[in-house]
Parts: C-alpha cells; sequence; structure tokens
C-alpha cells in the first residue's frame, strides 16, 4: 500500500457516529473547504461505514475540485473505547457494538493516506484545544454532555488517555444524589443515569406529563417555570460536584461544557452559580464549547494535520 | 555559590514534616548509608530548621566516614503547596505557616549542593515509585491517609502537579456521606473530615467512651468488635467510593495506600472487598505502601539521585 504523505495538501476529519456519519475537508490551516454528512444504516458493520467514508470523500474532492493527490492524511473520532497506538475501535455500544475493528487499518486501506483514529470525546477536546475555547490552555477538561457523559482531559497539553484508553468515562462518577449500586460499562452511569439527556427528561417525567427534551426543560427554567427551575437546579448540582471533584483530582480550573445537553445556557450559567457561591479556593471557570457540533470534526481535522506534519 | 555536582557521589534525602526532620544519606544506587532525626521545634522559621538540616548532614558525614566532597546533590519533601519549578513552599498550614519560602535555595546555600523539592505526598509517591509499591507501574495513585488525605497521582511515569501545584488534594473530594457544604484550604476536607485520622476517630467517640486512634479501632474490627466494625465498613466505604471515582477519571487501577491509617491492614481489605463486591469494570486494586513511614524519604533520594544525573 503506498501512502501519499506530502506536507502541504490537504486533510479529512471524520465523526463516525452513532447514526450519523460527517466528514469535512480542509487545507494545511485547517480552514474547511467543504463538509458532507450521511445517516449510517442501522447495524452496518465496519465495512460499509468505510465504502460511505470513501464515498464522501470522493464527492467532496469532486465538488471543491481539489485533487486526490492533495490528500495527505484522514483522521476519525469513533463512539467507543478506542487504542490510538494499534488504531482499533475496542469496543462500543452503538454501531451494532464493533469489537476490534482495525479501523485505522481500514481507513488507510480504503484512502491510501496516512489515519489516526480517536475516541469520539476525546476527538472534541482535541478540537477545543486547537480551534475552540481550549485553545492555548494546557490544563483543561471537555465534558461532553448528550444522552451521555464523557470527559475528554487535556493534562499539561495533552490528551489524557489511561492505563486502558478509557480516561474520562466521567458518567460513571457517584456523587450526593445519583445511585450509589454498581453499573458496569454499556449500562448507564451513575451521574450520568440523572444528568445525562435521558436522565434529565426521567426527573421531568417524574413531575409532569408533558414531554419535553433536556434543554427544553432548561429554557423554560430560564423563563421562570419553578418545576423546570427544580429539575435545572438538582442537575446543576450534581454536575458542580461532579466538576469540582474533577478539579480537586487534576488541579485543573477550565472546563468547557459541549454536547447538545451540555451546550444549554441555563444548564451552564446555573452550574457556575452553584459553584461560585461555595467561594471554596477550588473554582471551576465554566464555558460552552465555541465549536458546537463540529468539535469532533474539526478534533480530526487537528489530528490528520498533526499526524501529517509529524509523519507515519 | 559553587554547587558540586559531580557524578558518583552521595545524596542526601531530606523529609521536613509538622514536627520531625528526618534525613538520610545514600550512595548513588540510592543505598541508605545512614540515618539522622531530629524534632523541628514549634515554630521554626525556614532558616532555624535549614540549620538543623546543616547539622544533620554534617553528623551523617561524620558518622559515616564519607567525605563531604562526595555529597553532590539533595532533595526535601515538605507538608505543603510546593512550587516544584521555582523551589518555593508556597504555603503550609504546618511550620508557623512558611509563605512563599525559597526552600530551594536555602538548601543550596546552606549545603553547597544542588537542591530540588517537592510537596511531601508527591515526594513519597516518587519513593513508591522509584523503590516501592509503584516500581516499573507508569500509571498508579499513592494515597497518604494520616491525619489528612491526599494523593500523589503518578501518570505515564510521571507525578502530577496541576496547574497550581495542587493536584492531588483528594481529601476535599465529596462523595455520598461526607459533608456537602463547602471547605476551604487550611480547614479539614470533606473526605478527610471524615476518614481521616481524626475523623474515624470521631466517629468512634460518638459510639463509646474509649479514647483510640484510628488504627486501633480497624485493629479491634478485625477481631470481631461489631461497634469498632461498623465504623470500618463506613470509612472503607467511603474510601472505596472516593477510590474509584479517582480510578474512573484517570483510568488507573493500582492504588498504593500510605500513611499511618492508610497503612492499616483491615482498612486496606475492607476497602478492596467492598470494590471487588461492586464487581464493576473499573476495578481499582489497593496495595498498602512497602516504604511506610520512609516514603517519603525515599522519594527525597531519588528527586536527589535523578538531578544529580540530569544536572541542575
Amino acid at each position: 500500500m503506498s501512502l501519499n504523505s506530502e506536507a502541504g495538501g490537504h486533510v479529512v476529519g471524520i465523526d463516525i457516529g452513532g447514526t450519523n456519519l460527517r466528514l469535512c475537508l480542509a487545507d494545511a490551516n485547517g480552514k474547511l473547504a467543504h463538509k458532507w454528512a450521511a445517516a449510517i444504516p442501522r447495524a452496518s458493520p465496519p465495512e460499509a461505514v468505510i465504502d460511505q467514508v470513501r464515498k464522501g470523500v470522493d464527492e467532496s474532492l469532486a465538488a471543491t475540485g481539489i485533487a486526490r493527490s492533495s490528500l495527505c492524511a484522514v483522521a476519525a473520532g469513533a463512539p467507543g473505547l478506542t487504542n490510538v497506538d494499534t488504531g482499533m475501535v475496542i469496543a462500543t455500544s452503538y454501531l451494532l457494538g464493533w469489537k476490534d475493528v482495525p479501523l485505522r487499518d481500514l481507513l488507510e486501506s480504503g484512502l491510501g493516506v496516512p489515519a489516526s483514529v480517536e475516541n469520539d470525546v476525546k476527538m472534541a477536546a482535541i478540537g477545543e484545544s486547537r480551534f475552540g475555547a481550549g485553545s492555548g490552555v494546557r490544563n483543561f477538561v471537555f465534558l461532553a454532555i448528550g444522552t451521555g457523559i464523557g470527559a475528554g482531559i487535556f493534562l499539561n497539553g495533552e490528551v489524557l488517555h489511561g492505563e486502558g484508553w478509557s480516561a474520562g468515562e466521567v458518567g460513571y462518577l457517584i456523587v450526593p444524589g445519583t445511585a450509589e449500586a454498581p453499573a458496569d460499562f454499556g449500562e448507564p452511569g451513575q451521574l450520568e443515569n440523572v444528568i445525562g439527556g435521558e436522565g434529565i427528561r426521567a426527573q421531568w417525567r417524574a413531575i409532569s406529563q408533558e414531554n419535553l427534551q433536556a434543554t427544553e426543560i432548561f429554557d423554560r427554567a430560564s423563563r421562570g417555570d419553578p418545576l423546570a427551575a427544580g429539575v435545572l437546579n438538582r442537575s446543576a448540582l450534581l454536575l458542580a460536584y461532579a466538576i469540582r471533584n474533577i478539579a480537586v483530582i487534576l488541579n485543573c480550573s477550565l472546563f468547557v461544557l459541549g454536547g447538545t445537553v451540555g451546550l444549554s445556557k441555563p444548564f451552564c450559567d446555573a452550574t457556575q452559580r452553584i459553584l461560585d457561591e461555595r467561594n471554596e479556593r477550588i473554582r471551576p471557570r465554566l464555558t460552552r464549547s465555541t465549536l458546537g457540533a463540529d468539535a469532533q470534526l474539526m478534533g480530526a481535522v487537528a489530528l490528520a494535520l498533526n499526524h501529517r506534519k509529524t509523519g507515519v
């Protein structure tokens, strides 16, 4: 296999989600030339997703008139435990439960350029570090709060992977207000069970007949609805405990909130208010992701650009 | 000032405690040639402690017949927030509340050899990493449980300092069973307030007239005393929550317990049992410090030896 790794060309960033595939073509400065997206059919095997990626790359090159020979690296984020050294997706609860999928090799074979892979939340943290709210900051925690909760931890300018690639699985934290009983991987974690998107909806359903999304509940709270404010305050308190404990352990003050629920301004503001009122020496500073839904895609661009520079 | 930094000689490891000063003379392999200790008079200013260190070094050299010219580096652990880069003890609640003490410079002026300084708990973790239970392990957490509770966190073979030198202040963790109210630096933290040495004694005093140390209560529990077993089990549960949460965040499985309370076998065993029974994917492995009360001293030897190799 010959891999094109010339300097100065373009890269592709790939965001493999549980149900959607997104990719983008960017130049050597990370400037986007084209974005492309498609639904991933249920239970797609890895090879089918790689075929979709090839299609997306082909269409992006065609749409922009950029030559295939200018493509010099790709990187992909995947929603599961990912070994960055071997390029394997070890396990995921999405995508029909991929196990030990050699994603990097499949991408390199399929596209003919060097590839890197990373867990999706860590990839989003890399995006925030390079292009977003963590830019220029050596220590910060990116906190993705959607259905689940996960963290991408930057220490001394490097993402923390942990001894088994699962650092930052903070949805499994136990704090006052969460269940204390064990929860295993694949099951929702103790923290995300209460303040992940589904957990917040469940808090709401316990007091209301109405079917609302987490962000809708929080918006309603900010408009003065007392029932919704109760859910918001309880959720913010638990998030404040989790953030404070992470900050105590790591001595890290900046937390970047992302994910559909984490991006909610009322949620971020309420949590910051609790932390400020506590007035402890450990005083985390919260900010919402500036890249939003593109954090992971931009992380993939950053990783591909980095790879291009340092070589395979 | 001329600093003797020839290779091949001896180093001095120094353990500055709240009430005691200990130091040791070791050869280039870390083999101890002599140990020396003295009480630190109450409210000693830094200069007085340095004078004591000089006396200890003089007496150690005299006792062993090792030439002063063979001494090539020293390192000292101090019980407070310590900036390793500038060599300053930023703050400590011991020793009359030293603030911004240039400990490294004072040691270098006083002894005429290169010096390094480190926080005491992190120094003990360095000792365990080089000579003890963390030897050969790139990721582990040393947990010192005495009157207070602190952690020395090793990630990828390096001790984690954090952005303000306070990483690992885990006595301030909040878990189910601790107070949730704010606690500030200087005050006992939420976790240590319940399962630090004084916290455990307070648990006991709430149910018994007898005045016992934490380790005595735990020994009694292991001999079948049901009241003592209650205190042991409650303390072990809180420690298990804290350890599990740290392990979730860092994806680190080895925890080395040190400090007078942490070295208690019944405490370590009871905590491990709780973690094992939870049977979660995150399953921390606990082991007691093999260096015990010498962990910090041996950490200082390791740091001095390291410094000697890499130069000032």
